[in-house]
């Protein structure tokens, strides 16, 4: 884990003694750890990962690579990363203001030294994570393949007459069978008028004939995220389901063809905005284009209008772009892709036609 | 919602002005919002919740018997919250430092009136919740009902060579096709050494003749949780297995017989501990006898050594004593159950027999 030394390594920079991590992707990250009950205090030396006695063997497994020490706590592990400041006698240390509760800040800053400080620093190590590492996109790619796989075998046996919350079982079990842990958020299916409300959860509504379904799904496997959205239709789409069909399909290409490293995100979303505007339908367009992706399903880059972050190679993230009528439904198309030098890698393999069942 | 006006009836003997409540399953108690992005202050008038524009249908509908305000943010949520104490011209807010995080509570302090303070208030929902409405055990019902119905379906049709994470697979697509939003935690099968593993995750490892399998899983139903252990064992038990089955068997009913209202949590938690000391197991039990369940997966009451609550009559706990011996096995017997006035109500219906395969 070589992240842990990049991290060690720049804690002088940021005028820190150590650096106090909280979040437990950001632990896995540097030190493979996969248990969900740790602190990870980064230190010029050796780092201490505090855990509790459920993941003794596991964490001594997992960390064996890293060189970290590891410290089994039988209090609140707050108390035993005090007693590591106090004895590694360091007095700045960085935390992660956005991954801590309050809490456990409060009980840490009442059991430090009177000389050790706490000083807030935001998305260092999340920003570690935007460029994977070759093993990282591999396991993307696997999670991917997995993910599409998962859709084909459920898509293709799927009939009118099915309940949402049945499809979403099968493509869950499905990707559970050909080796993920658990989808990587909660499955949608909407079919309807239902497929017009973005974050929509699977009801037992059966699925009918003329209806418009969205299908938006993801995987977990080795610890890494998938995410992609594809649409079927019930029967033979009307005119203006393939206008705006057509539409958001455009809109994801012209988003596809911005991505490359030294593009800003910003740049990426205004590629789908521009066509969809083109269309009518930027208006119906209410979020942003993408998200970075890996060991969480929502990591920097945010690809939204206001962000400005410059894509480099090796970088994963989701291209989006849908459109919603109330009262009418929703359109959404979403790949997964890697950032090249020259433009991007599309992972999904799941063909982009509006899917006639 | 009466409970929504519990805590704003409560908030004077606490000497607040405001509660401001961060905690998702404390804003569903106490609203019935179920968007995974809100705050809700609660006010001695109309209480306000807060929440983005993802959710500016669902949260009308979903809150329109409570007679909350709602506010559609499009900045960070906290900024909304302190133009509504701004507003509500309140002084003294409570918050829940065990849910909140560092971030949002500087970004929130920074942006409330001089004259405002924010006030730690540990628990006092979650204590609210621990005594479950008819509606609420109903729906717990259900959940222990649809998880059951999995078990059984499923394990009456497995057959040795069967790997763990397609067991697991199965349980969960079961549960699901019965009803289930999802499982309420990631199912445990865990098969052979592994199962003295108390928090073991699922493997690729194919489970053979001759090995004792711990399953332990529950269903997310109606928003509500269930909870069970039951072991497999492939093939016939050794007298080793069968002595420890028997002593885990027989500390989970004494345990279950201690159940009543004025029971103190500790009580039930030793009626486990020494039955398994008479068996010469006590050491291997090195977890508390239960935890409530509800809306969360764990909730309070903790059923541990240390814990002091006393009992009350609409509880939900769970009741599952453990023996784990590293590189043997490990056995766990789980029941859901309803506290009563005179004992308990045992709501899980699934047979306590070693389940031979």
């Amino acid at each position: 884990m070589k992240a842990l030394q990049t991290v060690a390594g720049g804690l002088a920079r940021r005028k820190l003694d150590a650096m106090l991590v909280s979040a437990g992707p950001n632990i896995r990250y540097l030190t493979g750890f996969t248990g969900d009950n740790a602190a990870l205090l980064v230190l010029p030396g050796r780092s201490i990962l505090v855990t509790d006695p459920r993941f003794e063997i596991q964490s001594a497994q997992e960390t064996a690579d890293v060189g970290c020490r590891i410290r089994i706590s039988r209090s609140p592990l707050m108390l035993d990363v005090a007693g590591a400041v106090k004895r590694a006698g360091v007095r700045r240390i960085g935390y992660e203001p956005g991954r801590m509760l309050c809490e456990a800040y409060e009980f840490l800053k009442s059991k430090l030294p009177m000389r050790a400080s706490l000083e807030p620093v935001r998305g260092w190590i999340e920003e570690l994570r935007m460029v994977k590492s070759a093993e990282e996109l591999a396991r993307i790619r696997r999670s991917v393949e997995t993910n599409s796989e998962a859709f084909e075998q459920t898509v293709s046996r799927v009939r009118p007459g099915i309940r949402e919350s049945d499809l979403a079982a099968e493509l869950e079990y499905r990707m559970r069978r050909l080796g993920a842990e658990k989808p990587s958020f909660d499955t949608i299916v909407a079919g309807g008028t239902r497929s017009a409300l973005p974050h929509a959860q699977p009801t037992s509504a059966r699925i009918e004939s003329g209806q418009l379904v969205v299908v938006d799904m993801g995987a977990l496997q080795d610890g890494y995220c998938s995410d992609m959205t594809r649409m079927l239709f019930f029967g033979r789409p009307g005119p203006k389901v393939k206008h705006m069909y057509h539409a958001v399909l455009e809109a994801q290409l012209s988003a596809i063809d911005a991505v490359r490293a030294g593009a800003s995100t910003a740049r990426v979303d205004r590629a789908a905005r521009q066509v969809l505007k083109r269309h009518g339908l930027d208006r119906a367009f209410v979020h942003s284009t993408g998200h970075g992706l890996g060991l969480e399903i929502h990591e920097p880059p945010r690809i939204g209008r206001k962000d400005k972050t410059k894509l480099a190679a090796g970088m994963a993230i989701t291209v989006e772009p849908g459109v919603y009528l109330e009262g009418f439904g929703g359109i959404r198309i979403e790949d997964t892709v890697v950032v090249t030098e020259n433009g991007c890698e599309i992972l999904t393999p799941t063909s982009k036609e509006l899917r006639m069942i």
